[in-house]
C-alpha cells in the first residue's frame, strides 16, 4: 500500500500557485511507541495555510521540502498508545496525506457525529472561532451593528448568524453581488457590501445608519481601513485575520491608525481560538442550540479527493469559496477496517 | 485696555509654519450674563492642536480665521455668574489671547497651588494622561517592560516614570542622542533609543531583552510599526497620539497590522483623558505621592509671551521641547486686579 504525500516544492513569493506543490507517493509509514497510524477523512482548508508560508507565526514557518501542513479530522487505523484505539476519530495536525503517523497525546479525541464534516465546520475551528471571537473580544450586544469581513468564508457566515441570533444589526462585506445576495439571502444577514465596487465605502455607510460598534475584520488592508472610518466611539475590532495579506508581497496597512483609534477610542484586540480553549464547550453547546433552533445553518463547501488540495487552497485565497472549505480524502472504515 | 488674539491665518497643508497664524490687537471683551471675562496665564502648547487643523477629532475642526483654541490656566477678572468670582483660578477651552469670556460652566476651578503652573503639567493634562493611560489601558505589572515613545514630551516624561514607580523596566524613544542622554539620566528610564539612529531597531531589541509588554504610543506611523515587532504575546498598546502623523500630508500606517495583532494577540486601544474624569482624584493623589517620595521629577519648558505661541507650537512639533511647554502669557493679579 502507498501513501500519497503532498509537499511544498518551493515557497511562494507572490500568489500561490500549483507548481509550489508537489504530489508524491511513498511507503507507508509506521507507528512507533505511543505514536498512531492515522487514516485522513477530512482536510481543512484555511487561509491562515497560506500565511504559515510567510515565516513563522504562531507555529513554525512552513519551509520547501515539507509535507504541506494542516488541521485533520483522521481515524485511527493502527495504534501503540494506550490512549487511542483503533477506529477511533481524532482532530490533530496533520498534513496533506492519505495516511500520516503522529504521537498520540497531540490527537484530540472526537465524537462520533452524524455528519462527519460537521467537526471540521461549525463544531471545529471555524465555528469556534467566529464564536469567541465575536462573543468574548467583540462583546456585541444586541441592538448594536456588526460589520464582518469574508462573510461568505468560513468563519464569517457563523459570526454574522452568531451576531443576528444575538439581535444584532448584521453587514457582511464579500466578494462580487452573487456571494453579496447569497449573504443576504441565505444567511440572513441585514445587508452586504460588495468589496469589489468603488462605492464600496458609500454603500457601507449607507448599510450601518448608526455606525459600526463590533467589526470583525478577517480581512486587513484596504477593507480594515475603509472600515475604521465607521467605526463607532468605544468600538471594537476584533483582529481575526488578514486574508488580504497573505497571498502577496506589497502589504498595506491602515494608513489612519492610530489617529483614529485614539480620537473613537477603539480597542483592536487580536485572539487566536485556542486561547479560548477553555471555553470551547460553552461555545459548542451555544452553537448545537442555533442549529437545533434554525437560527443557524451550517454551509460546507467540500472538495474531493487529496490531489485536489492545492487547487482548493489557491481557490479559496481569491475568495471562490462558500462557506468551510473541507477536502474529503477518505471515508472512515470503522475498527473491522484496521490494517487494511 | 486692547485685547491680543493669535488667529489662524490660513490652515496648512503640510507642515506648520509662522504665517499659519495673524495676531491681532482689538477691543476687551465684554462677559454676558453667565459668563466671566479671563485673563490668560498659562496656555497648553500640544500636538494635539496640530491635529485639530487636520479636521474634526473630539472636537470640531478648527478654521482659517478661528482663534487658535488652546486649554489654558485662566484668572477671572470679571463675573456675571454665581458660579465664580474675581480672582478664581480656573482651566477651561479658551484661545491664544490676552483675555477672553467663557460661559462659567465651562470653566472648571482649580485650587491656588505654589506653582500655578504644575496644574498645566503633572497636575494637568500631561500627567493625568500618563496616569490614565498607563493604568487604566496599559495595565503593567511590576517586572514587565515598558516602552513609551516621545518619550522626553509632555506626557512621556511622566509615563516613564509613573512606570519606574510600578516597578517596571522602561524604555523611551526620544529624538537625538542629548535628549535620550537627559531622559536616562535626569529621569531615571532604564534605557532611551533615538529614533533617528538608523539602527533603531536593533538597539530596541537590545533595551528589551524581555519584549515589550506596553508599547505607550504617542506618534504612531513607522515608530509604531517598529514597535509592534518587539511586542510580547498579550501586548497592549496604548494609543494616546499619532504626532508623526499630525504635521504632514503623506501619512503612512504600519504595515504589520493587523497580522501581528492577530499572532501576538495584542491589544491596541485608545483613550482620551477625559474618558478617565471619574478617576483623576485617584490620578492626582498617586501624582502627589511619587512627588512627593521623589519618584517624580516635574519637568516643565515654559516660553515667554503670548506673542511667541506660534513658535512655541512649531518648535513642538519639531521635538525640541523637553517636559511640557507651556506659554506663559500673564501673572495673577488676585481680587485687587480685578478690572484693572
Amino acid at each position: 500500500m502507498t501513501n500519497r504525500v503532498i509537499r511544498i516544492a518551493e515557497l511562494p513569493k507572490g500568489a500561490l500557485s500549483p507548481e509550489h506543490f508537489d504530489l508524491q507517493s511513498g511507503v507507508m509509514p509506521a507507528p512507533e511507541k505511543g505514536e498512531v497510524l492515522l487514516r485522513t477523512l477530512y482536510m481543512s482548508i484555511d487561509a491562515a495555510n497560506r500565511s504559515w508560508m510567510q515565516g513563522a507565526t504562531y507555529r513554525e514557518a512552513v519551509k520547501a521540502g515539507d509535507p504541506m501542513p494542516t488541521y485533520a479530522l483522521c481515524e485511527v487505523v493502527e495504534s501503540k498508545s494506550d490512549r487511542l484505539a483503533t477506529g477511533d476519530l481524532v482532530a490533530c495536525e496533520s498534513s496533506w496525506s492519505d495516511f500520516i503517523t503522529r504521537p498520540a497525546r497531540l490527537c484530540q479525541k472526537l465524537p462520533r457525529t452524524e455528519q462527519l464534516s460537521h467537526l471540521m465546520s461549525i463544531y471545529g475551528i471555524a465555528g469556534k472561532t467566529a464564536f469567541h471571537g465575536l462573543v468574548s473580544v467583540g462583546r456585541p450586544i444586541a441592538g448594536e451593528t456588526v460589520l464582518v469581513s469574508a462573510a461568505a468564508g468560513s468563519v464569517g457566515i457563523y459570526v454574522g448568524q452568531i451576531a443576528k441570533a444575538l439581535g444584532c444589526r448584521v453587514v457582511g462585506i464579500a466578494g462580487g453581488p452573487e456571494k453579496c445576495a447569497w449573504v443576504v439571502d441565505e444567511l440572513g444577514f441585514d445587508a452586504c457590501i460588495d468589496y469589489r465596487d468603488p462605492g464600496m465605502f458609500k454603500a457601507l455607510r449607507a448599510a450601518c445608519p448608526n455606525g459600526v460598534d463590533v467589526y470583525f475584520d478577517n480581512v486587513g488592508g484596504q477593507i480594515l481601513e475603509t472600515a475604521l472610518f465607521v467605526m463607532n466611539e468605544r468600538g471594537r475590532v476584533v483582529c481575526c485575520g488578514a486574508i488580504s495579506q497573505y497571498d502577496t508581497e506589497s502589504v498595506t496597512g491602515p494608513r489612519n491608525l492610530p489617529g483614529l483609534v485614539v480620537v473613537k477610542r477603539l480597542r483592536m484586540e487580536g485572539f487566536i481560538v485556542m486561547d479560548f480553549a477553555h471555553q470551547d464547550k460553552t461555545a459548542i453547546r451555544a452553537l448545537q442550540t442555533w442549529v437545533a433552533q434554525g437560527k443557524i445553518k451550517v454551509v460546507e463547501d467540500i472538495v474531493e479527493g487529496l490531489e485536489n488540495a492545492p487547487a482548493a487552497l489557491i481557490g479559496l485565497l481569491a475568495g471562490d469559496n462558500k462557506g468551510k472549505r473541507l477536502v474529503h480524502v477518505a471515508n472512515p472504515q470503522g475498527p473491522a477496517g484496521a490494517g487494511n
